[in-house]
């Protein structure tokens, strides 16, 4: 009898691959199959299906791990997948995590399925150090500081300049700002004293660089607020040199605990691969909703509502003798 | 109606004060007693009660914070207690762990009461990331250092050394270990590699201070394995400037996804007050009690069975629109 928690991906982008990386190493998964609008046969990978056929395999599968994006795939693949299958996701574009939420909620309570929405590194890890400090320290002020690491959302926007043939940018925090932060000085941050924008720009031949500098360096929201500062490099070199999709952070709360006791924590992370950490925190999430959804529990849940000991596959016993 | 949380302290050390403290800070806490063994008129402080009338307070409590150590106040109170109350403590005996839990679980089952062991920042916060750390990077290593900070045990050995007046000692994390670790470079440090201690000493006068310095660093267990040195100073001076009680200590683990894909997650904490911190942590886990008995759960947890939102005042929708 196989006794491993049998689970699917839903999109096969740099997340889902991420996904697909850590479950090697978490061996009481078995990953079923992998599920992609594009046509399957794209790919070397045998286990890729398309996602028509998802509705296939109810029963098969103990929980679903969802990789697409938060602008218009999870609104839509989100609720009707927890309809059908135990979920998790990574669904980050907060101002609608209520509306989010509640609409998982309704499909997973009438489908007798559980699902937790938002998990990754931030959301996710980062806004449970965020509660946690705060509910420790309630006198105190939380920072959180993200990169050094490439933004997406950032890099895509550098593309739409015109003249521009490529472009990564990175969000890079102020390493004075985060100094002061742990000296439990409190400050008043602006935007602009927090991050910087590092950009690394291929031009088109012939293009005006100096016009190019000027719209990045103005561009309302992404850039106008920000130091930011653009690097004209070769196509050879930005693959060569920016082909990474590293990133991190710091969660840093400062509070006292009396007249002049300060008291500071600190949470941070450093990694090589931005979408290889967040796969791998969903697949320790995924262990919890797989138990949880064993036990009869129902409806949508976010990194607060579980249990730790639910994301080990040591058992109660194990963890107290070697972690506590 | 009252709808405050009530709570009972017991012991009235640096620990208790530290709760005392914390809840000073935590307005849906109402502090009802502080239960001693020492004589209660000894105190300023009204609210101060003989342990001998805990039993009285049945019915009055809604959670007990247990301040007293691991070596003989615990073993003894904390099944005791449990059997009357819903209890919080911070026991840290390690290798009794299992026993003592096994104790406390028996005594509120049968009281119908709920308990929570070993609560603080080690164990407590620090195992929470060992545990969160090893499930989201399996293939790794988790590291924790601890300091600078003072070690009551071992402050204790160097006044047990004939001619010592008083004393007070550091254990102190080894910068260079911490770095070599945040790299990523995997480590095997010895106990010697990871901590030196430094040691404040004031003599007897006309005592032979080489033999007290050397006696405290061969001293078997607490020293021989270590880097030590010895400081000799005053009374007034080891008044003056070694009087607090700072803490500290970092738990870092780094792992790979993928061959070549380094990722690090980092928990640190820079404590003015070892014990209005673990007070703190004691205060936000005596909340999460008393709304888990409140659901009917009875026996002993740790703080890997609870779920982060029962720490929190906050609601779960304002815990999502503020920190996810």
């Amino acid at each position: 009898m196989n006794n491993k928690i049998r689970v699917g991906i839903v999109g096969y982008g740099n997340l889902g691959r991420g996904v697909e990386k850590a479950l090697t190493r978490n061996p009481d998964f078995e990953l079923k199959a992998i599920f992609t609008r594009r046509q399957p046969d794209k790919f070397d990978n045998k286990g890729i299906v398309h996602i028509s056929k998802l509705k296939e395999y109810q029963g098969q599968l103990d929980v679903v791990i969802l990789c697409g994006g938060s602008a218009t795939d999870l609104p839509e693949q989100g609720p009707m997948i927890a309809s059908m299958f135990n979920t998790v996701d990574s669904f980050d574009t907060h101002a609608k995590i209520p509306e989010y939420f509640s609409k998982v909620d309704d499909a997973a309570r009438k489908a007798g399925t559980l699902s937790i929405i938002s998990v990754g590194w931030d959301p996710g890890l980062f806004s449970l150090n965020r509660l946690m400090a705060e509910a420790v320290l309630p006198e105190g002020k939380t920072y959180t500081f993200w990169g050094s690491g490439v933004s997406q959302g950032h890099s895509d926007a550098i593309r739409r300049v015109s003249g521009v043939k490529n472009a990564i940018q990175y969000t890079v925090p102020v390493e004075d700002a985060i100094e002061r932060v742990r000296t439990g000085e409190n400050p008043e941050l602006s935007t602009r004293e927090k991050h910087i924008r590092v950009c690394y720009v291929v031009p088109e031949e012939g293009a005006d660089l100096s016009r190019i500098e000027s719209e990045i360096k103005n561009m309302p929201n992404y850039f106008a607020d920000y130091d930011t500062t653009v690097n004209f490099i070769t196509e050879e070199e930005l693959k060569a040199k920016h082909s990474g999709m590293p990133h991190g952070g710091f969660v840093i709360r400062t509070g006292a605990t009396d007249a002049g006791t300060k008291q500071k924590i600190e949470f941070n992370l450093a990694l090589d691969s931005n979408p290889e950490f967040t796969g791998s925190v969903l697949v320790a999430y995924a262990r919890a909703i797989f138990r949880m959804a064993k036990e009869g529990q129902t409806g949508a849940r976010t990194v607060f509502d579980i249990p730790p000991a639910y994301l080990s596959p040591k058992s109660a016993e194990e963890l107290r003798l070697e972690l506590l």
